[in-house]
């Protein structure tokens, strides 16, 4: 992780994760963080593969952005073979694709149980046999792998890793150059032994990227789109960016937010918002 | 916890919630009971008071029924000096129906965050202060108070506590048999601490009651309606039973699910099926 630069204003370490603004095409969303002093951008696979790697790699150099994550590769818990080397093949390509559009950290999010089974031990050590054949791949191209606990409620469909914890214990079997893990509030905020983990995490350097969303309920149908904004749920940022600092990490801090009322709105607005929030709940 | 009896079929064990069952009046849920030969209910305080509580003693005891829980006190969160008095009346109330009807163990949901609070070590610490003043009275009562881990999912808006170790540490600062604590797989089959947990509740004698439900996916608005049937999710009921049991776990198991299309149903028909679940997935 490049350490970011101070460029007033209190925003040195802000990053947009591009999803908490989909509205906004890739060159909106530079011209945007242009206009308010936004100097980190975290990136997905899909409208930077629509938009083209080159190409998104030139546009974020030239509006002087730091890509500070590709968001994502993982889903490494199929049982089944042919699935297996297709999961595998596609996680070296976003590999590529991070190295492409020049950043260092690749988001990964592990993946669920595969139908009908239920063994969440089991679809973890999958995730750690998948991280041994990818991690030399990725690092051999300049990318750390980050592996991102999501919060218990995604354990059986998205991924078996739901904690820092478990995190920790998948990423410390790698060289903390290869595989660090994310810290994102609003998947560790409930854990009383998240605060320990956040520490275990910096002091060996595992801490591969810092994430922000608040916890907002009550949670909609499918439970993927009710993050919130800054200030509008049940996080005491503060607390976690005191924790991540303490522990060593010196990186970027990127908000990452899936609100289909965020998305309603103008894109620049939402964004302006976005960046007041920070100021008033993260600063 | 009074021992079940063996009564052959296999449902020696079994209890059914109430709720699981919620389309059934209390003398025709004691009547399905007899006649589908299960021995356990667990019971809620609405349908009881409303009922009477002498009358579903009465009830109960003509049927045969062994009353395995009653659901629930709890929500001893407040930060508000008259809100944590009615909460503290509204608990004594609670195991004053308890020994009413005849059970020794009270479930507790322990509550959420007040409102605009983050502090969740401090929400979990008034709970602590709250059983000290209510665990010596239930105990003069023969009533035990059961602490229920909530998956973290409800950390915000319903329970601070959010893991079987959460609540061993806050029940291990009273007599075992005062204060115990309850296993129930929904809330939580994702973690991988818990089978460590479930021994140390076990050894202690603090497995105040073993609830059953199965985790399925997509989860509904809100959350909370979104149980099945075992079998129909990703929870191993057998590993659970086994942990349990292999903790020194004797009591009943309780089926415990909030579901709206089982509650569409035909309640016996509805029984009738969680019986056959019961034996398909759990024994």
């Amino acid at each position: 992780m490049s350490a970011p630069a101070d460029t007033g204003g209190g925003l040195a370490r802000f990053s947009i994760n591009q999803e908490t603004v989909r509205q906004l095409s890739l060159p909106d969303l530079a011209a945007a963080c242009t206009e308010l002093g936004i100097g980190g951008v975290g990136l997905w696979r899909d409208p930077v593969r629509a938009y083209g790697v080159a190409a998104t790699a030139r546009l974020v150099r030239d509006a002087g952005l730091t890509v500070t994550s590709l968001c994502r590769g993982g889903f490494l818990t199929a049982t089944d073979p042919a699935e297996r080397t297709r999961a595998l093949d596609d996680n070296r390509a976003a590999v590529d694709e991070a190295a492409g559009v020049g950043t260092d950290t690749l988001v990964l999010v592990s993946g669920g149980l595969p139908p009908g089974d239920r063994d969440l031990s089991g679809a973890r050590e999958r995730i750690a046999d998948a991280l041994a054949e990818l991690a030399p791949y990725a690092a051999e191209r300049g990318v750390r792998l980050a592996i991102e606990p999501l919060h218990p409620m995604f354990a059986s469909d998205r991924c078996v890793v739901s904690t820092l914890g478990q995190a920790l214990d998948l990423a410390e079997r790698f060289p903390a150059d290869q595989v660090g893990v994310v810290v994102d509030t609003y998947h560790v905020w409930w854990d009383d032994r998240a605060p320990a983990q956040v520490a275990r995490a910096g002091g060996d350097g595992r801490i591969a990227a810092f994430q922000l969303a608040d916890w907002c309920t009550p949670l909609p149908a499918g439970v993927l789109l009710g993050r919130g904004l800054p200030g509008d749920g049940s996080v005491d940022f503060r607390v976690w960016r005191n924790l991540v600092e303490a522990a060593g990490y010196r990186g970027w801090t990127e908000v990452e937010i899936f609100n289909e009322e965020l998305w309603a709105r103008d894109g620049r607005e939402a964004l302006a918002e976005t960046v007041e929030r920070y100021r008033a709940h993260v600063l």
